[in-house]
């Protein structure tokens, strides 16, 4: 590993070649691909025809993991851009037999895929593809372990930036199972290079590295830590509720779901000690009456659906400022 | 439930805005949406340049029950009209994380999806989709549970209706496992709305309803009950067989294939006590020498993979028509 | 079975209607299809617009293998043209069902399908099915049994011809588990076609015909047989290492893969036996470390990825053939 995840991701002339994190991609940059997004948008609502920016270029879904929105949300963004787009099923693939990562790239390069969008358990993995690409193919981080999930963070950023003029008088709280999460950690490089200075973590104590640990310091740098989260609430803008595997509830010593929402969830009573502003975020798909009550994620506080379709049309902007530069 | 599946399917002008269910459409409105499946076997057969009617829009298949045919024939017809295929492949989806059948939807309408097309073991599913839909997509019901399968009934009429000039003047049998079959019940309501009068159902007394019991008498009205085939398709002119699912043979008190075919089955002999005229139809897959015999199945009064292409033209003509107008 | 699978392939006016085997197509054909194959490569390369050469028509991949690249390298190849491609998933299809593969065959075919990418486990399976076909489709074996692999046999031949100018003076070793390889058939029918004279099969004992048995002189005619691989290499200018199933090590009283390799794996030390200019191909996905050694797999003289992108352009020459004259 010579060079950073961050570094990787541009060419020499500078320009985005791979979307593997948001870390250290400066505001300009981020504005711009955010810009596009709109554009996307707004194009995408005026007519019904496909752009067709794309057309002849091959976009392939490497999904290790199993997904709905994000698969399907980067396969729109594709078709509708004009790209063909191959949804490579992991489990019946050649890599069953044995082959190895890297050789499935490089026959999937051969066959001249222009773009990989990749999901998988282990962070890095994208990281790792990039840096072993023989030719101009383009990485796109579709969430990799804990490590990232930047179009995540980004049309994070956009629902935010749709909703409010100025991003950095914003208080925004982030609760859940920050440890795990990678879309926390892609939101936190998102929302701070745009501005946002009073960014809040809530969590329960083993879900959430202490303020003052080292890891903590690393990883959320100007972030203030909380366990309580009537605390944390208190007066935000913002509230982004992150999903909870059910599986991790034993490692935080949670005994049950209602036991969670009664100290982690957000119920219409905690919002209220939000700012009568506060919009209510989740990257989905939700664990109702767990995360996040009916009444929060339905009612008229929730860009939840919002989130979602802002994903399509970040993922469309993303492919197009990466397929085309490539 | 305020509305009613039927009354559901129309929008403020009238005009048809989902397709949950043939039950209620009048005859006018049926024989326009045959009408214009005709016009697109037309197109389809002299040019071979896909329409590009559906441009833009993007049809979202939803099989919550394997299906060859039937989700096969949907893609197809989407694809030839330009419209963009999700194929959302229900076992591996979010769904198993405890997503809720509605939180799948309304990402996915979010995503701005055109139109559901749905298969659900469960009566009921496509409409209770149709009814908590956010947006202006279409809901296709492609089968659930017993209660309907409407483009099914109505490629069964379109066939029919190519076949013989005066429908009127028809005597149908249909036999099988009526009681469970979604396809007797969309049949039923085509063929009684284009003036079939002499509907006959015949299928052993287990899988049947008895005539005079409120269930047949609601269900199928108009409708002769028989138990004993011979009888049933006495000088009849069409005779459209079941598929029977194999688990059902118990509940029927029925000891083997081998006896369903003696008693229900389709054989060469059987059919002759029909009209000379008499055709054959199917829905497919076909369990041979159980529900037909071979060489009823491939001979000339066959019309099985007749109805097979038929499907798709009706496909393309229930999309155009809901998305057009949507 | 009145045709043999060769004559099954042409139609009334000699012209190709089915790719089932490449053994009897005369070196003529064989020329035009690499050139039509050469001339997309051409095209692809020049442009990044797909060619619309098949807008309307429909390919089916029916796969009753796992496989990766095949499948992806014949959708991307029918995409690339403008086909609409299906993806017939056989584990979740009605023929779980009970469904006969005939059926499913004529209800496919009764929806228009164009083409039929057929891979199977049964050698046979595509001529099976071209034999029984009531349209004008096309069958593509993309693989049956041990029998035939014909896109592979082409895709090597255009490999060798785009690398050697005369390939008659070529001596070429396949080296693996020839007796159950569709692979080595298919390649001993396009090189022996193109001319190749010095062709030499190299396998443990168990899993090749020996030279003087009857099998070995129908099945690979003019070819010398080796068990030693050392011996087989000699002065070659062409190694094309096979697959080996492992399941099949036992069968061929092999101990363990680290014996297969050094009695059968290329390794730089062996391929230093061979002629200075000999170039290494596996139609994989390889077992690395077994039958091949990484520094020659990922070495100077390694065709493997040149075979994978050849691969799809000689899909796209083969369905256009097809297709065009369909």
């Amino acid at each position: 590993m010579n060079t950073s995840a961050h570094e990787l991701q541009f060419d020499a002339r500078g320009r985005l070649r791979h979307l593997i994190t948001l870390a250290g991609i400066e505001r300009g940059r981020l504005d711009a691909l955010l810009d596009r997004a709109e554009a996307m948008r707004r194009d995408s609502r005026e007519g019904t025809r496909p752009l067709d920016l794309l057309a002849g270029r091959t976009a392939i879904n490497l999904f290790f993991e199993p997904s709905t929105r994000t698969r399907t949300s980067f396969d729109l963004a594709a078709q509708r851009l004009g790209a063909q787009v191959i949804n490579f099923d992991i489990a019946r693939s050649s890599t069953v037999k044995g082959e190895t990562l890297l050789d499935t790239i490089h026959t999937l390069e051969a066959m001249h895929c222009d773009a990989f969008v990749v999901r998988h358990q282990e962070a890095g993995t994208p990281a790792y593809i990039a840096r072993h690409l023989r030719t101009r193919a383009a990485v796109l981080n579709a969430g990799d372990g804990n490590h990232a999930h930047p179009t995540q963070g980004l049309l994070d950023a956009l629902t935010l930036r749709r909703r409010f003029t100025d991003l950095s008088a914003l208080r925004v709280v982030i609760c859940g199972d920050i440890q795990h999460s990678r879309v926390a950690r892609s939101d936190v490089h998102a929302l701070q290079t745009l501005g946002v200075r009073d960014l809040r973590l809530c969590a329960p104590p083993g879900l959430l590295p202490d303020s003052d640990s080292p890891a903590a310091t690393v990883e959320f740098p100007q972030c203030r830590v909380f366990h309580n989260f009537d605390e944390a609430i208190e007066g935000c803008n913002v509230a982004i509720m992150l999903r909870l595997q059910k599986e991790r509830m034993d490692a935080a010593a949670i005994p049950s779901a209602a036991d969670y929402f009664a100290r982690y969830g957000l119920s219409a009573t905690r919002l209220a000690r939000a700012n009568a502003d506060c919009v209510v975020m989740h990257p989905g798909p939700i664990n109702r009456k767990m995360e996040i009550a009916d009444d929060v994620a339905d009612g008229p506080r929730s860009l939840i659906l919002e989130q979602v379709a802002n994903g399509v049309y970040v993922r469309m902007a993303v492919l197009a400022e990466l397929l085309q530069t490539a």
